[in-house]
């Protein structure tokens, strides 16, 4: 008996998001023995709770998939919504109702911790309440913080971004003459990967960036004045990266020297500004020019910058969770293994979802070095094959194409 | 009887200012007939006085030649050196000693309003002093404020980066269905012509950026607390971009409503935080979540994102104006002439460098719409052609390869 797959996108957006929504309803859309409709929610579990989804087997043309493919952000729109913890909650009855109303058979939610959460909590109420329904988590998150895979799509592009815009920044802080120090804020409140990133915009040794801070390590200003009063000995230009999430030895956050902390719904800190607080230190101490540059929101939904290695994952990852669902897992999340020897290549496995959800994964301290103000050879030899290779991008009038949902959001 | 070329690079860093410089060391060395070397100021004429230069017809290879035209920043090192308006100042026979010491006959100078400053001055010394070099300005600004030109190289690659990197905020901004304001930052002292660019990223009428604020019209608060208000009753996300120097009816930054502004070695004001200002203001007078993006410095120097447009005609102008010195023009700078009818072309003419120095063209007020808040179509009209196209770029290990000077900055 055929059965239905629901497909939902959570959490903040990357850059190839869409990749495994694609993965997701091409390997849907092929199993016409198994599958009749690929249903996408609209605005992940918040919006299907509202009774907001699309058909995407019927609706879109396969031009209009292959674009879903190479377009940042979430197609399908996204939330941050957590479930109850407290599985008697009757959110959950409401959601398998509607769930046995559209006849689906497997759910698969594309999302970072707080999405893999609600596929732990849905595939344990399934299994409490005798529900065929299986769920399935798609990884996705910039920030790489995962547990139990190598890395996570979406990483390499940004990683990628975060590199190729920090060469181009290195360039324009290195055109004058006059001694200047250039503070580059980059994504990672607690996870520095995406930071350590910018290493590998460096040419040769000893090449800027001269210094990166992550979280994982503890910045002390004192230490920072050193370094930089070492590096302007030897050179007019210095540049520095250094994460959103840098803190003290006393766990105080750096951008909290001078700026409110906000929170987010999930009670996270809101972070902005490490790098304005950076400045007006160099500033205060050193009689040079300083400026600082915070590498916003396009470190994750740029589509110019695309890692063709991280799309091609992004949607292996798609289509391996949705065979893995049809043939009977649930609970699960997939996950990369990568392949022992010299030649990078990587597997699909499935990993319990609950040993994922509400974790991060650090950066090695290992990998830290220069008395926490550098990154070891050995990352770059993990990052680099990430950020392998570019798609081809549809282009029109000067402008790159992307795909847009026809209904609008939240209708 | 041979001479010798003498180039260098003034003011800040654009995508294509070694596009130009590669159009003056191709044309020059093309010239073998008239033309024995091609001398590059290390940064420009401040560079220069010092004795900083290389011979570029003899220490660069076809490759690395081909590598700095697709190179960001500016490959010769700059400067932001005022020469004396006094021109008997000693600094001029100094100058003038050190072009006879090199037989140089032209000196193309690569830059925008204030590097035409320096082509001006030195050619009025030069008619004055009965020097027989020639002097001839190349136009570079991201900011497209140069008088007598239809626009400048540097403004089309500036521009596409922005539409492009506008359309991906949009998406990204777009993804819950909560009502959200995103506020952008543009670069745009005095000018709007590169905030207006953020137009070019609507894929459809009504689309996001909705509002573009530029410093030709005046600010208004109680105005912008308006247009948010009937935006968001229509659609949860609006998009608003903004450029760094929009000031109120009083002529007073919008910055500087919580900044100490700073001024650069010009007298320049140093703007940031237009954008923070307008995010606070949109905090206290809407309970919605917002966002402010500073797009900084990869406006002017994003090698990923270029338009081969803009290219193109960066080398053209260069090579346009080595020819015009080498048949003996003088004091005058490289302008483009738009063709008539449907189809885009330019071609180039020289016009007086006097003219041009110390001036800005500015947005024109007609093409500003909405009671200042839009931009009209004949705009579109205006910059589409501008960004069109996009060069083969040479990628290694998954990122750009640029080019490099091989002697340090200042030796």
């Amino acid at each position: 008996m055929k059965k239905n797959i629901l497909v939902g996108q959570s959490g903040g957006p990357t850059a190839v998001i869409n990749a495994s929504l694609y993965g997701v309803i091409a390997e849907g859309m092929d199993r016409l023995d198994e599958v009749e409709h690929v249903y996408g929610m609209v605005n992940g579990i918040e919006g299907f709770l509202k009774g907001n989804y699309l058909d995407l087997s019927e609706d879109l043309t396969q031009k209009e998939l292959e674009r879903i493919k190479l377009t940042p952000a979430a197609y399908l729109g996204s939330c941050r919504y957590r479930l109850p913890k407290d599985l008697s909650s009757p959110v959950y009855p409401e959601i398998f109702q509607k769930l046995e109303e559209l006849d689906i058979g497997c759910f698969l939610y594309i999302g970072g911790n707080d999405s893999m959460d609600t596929v732990d909590k849905l595939s344990r109420y399934a299994r409490q309440a005798g529900s065929p329904v299986r769920f399935i988590g798609i990884p996705k998150t910039v920030d790489n913080d995962l547990m139990l895979t190598d890395h996570t799509p979406g990483y390499g592009s940004a990683a990628k971004y975060v590199a190729s815009t920090v060469r181009e920044i290195v360039l324009d802080a290195s055109v004058y003459h006059q001694p200047a120090v250039t503070i580059i804020e980059l994504m990672g409140r607690n996870a520095g990967w995406l930071t350590a990133a910018s290493v590998l915009a460096r040419k040769y040794e000893g090449d800027n960036p001269l210094f990166v801070y992550l979280p994982e390590s503890q910045f002390d200003f004192q230490k920072f004045a050193k370094d930089l009063d070492g590096a302007l000995r030897r050179q007019p230009s210095v540049v520095v990266c250094a994460s959103e999430g840098i803190s003290d030895a006393q766990g105080r956050l750096i951008c909290e020297y001078n700026d409110q902390a906000k929170t987010d719904n999930f009670g996270h800190k809101m972070l902005t500004g490490c790098g304005k607080v950076l400045e007006g230190f160099v500033q205060r101490h050193f009689d040079i020019k300083v400026r600082s540059v915070e590498i916003n929101v396009s470190q994750r939904c740029s589509g110019m910058v695309l890692s063709a290695t991280d799309v091609e994952e992004a949607a292996l990852a798609g289509s391996f969770g949705t065979r893995a669902a049809l043939e009977g897992a649930t609970g699960k999340m997939v996950a990369f293994v990568r392949a022992e020897g010299p030649c990078y290549g990587v597997t699909c496995s499935l990993v319990d979802v609950g040993q994922v959800c509400n974790q991060e994964k650090r950066f090695p301290l290992d990998w830290v070095t220069g008395e926490g103000n550098n990154i070891s050879a050995r990352f770059q030899e993990y990052a680099l094959p990430l950020i392998q290779g570019e798609p081809a991008r549809p282009m029109k009038q000067g402008l790159p194409v992307y795909a847009y949902r026809k209904r609008a959001c939240g209708v």
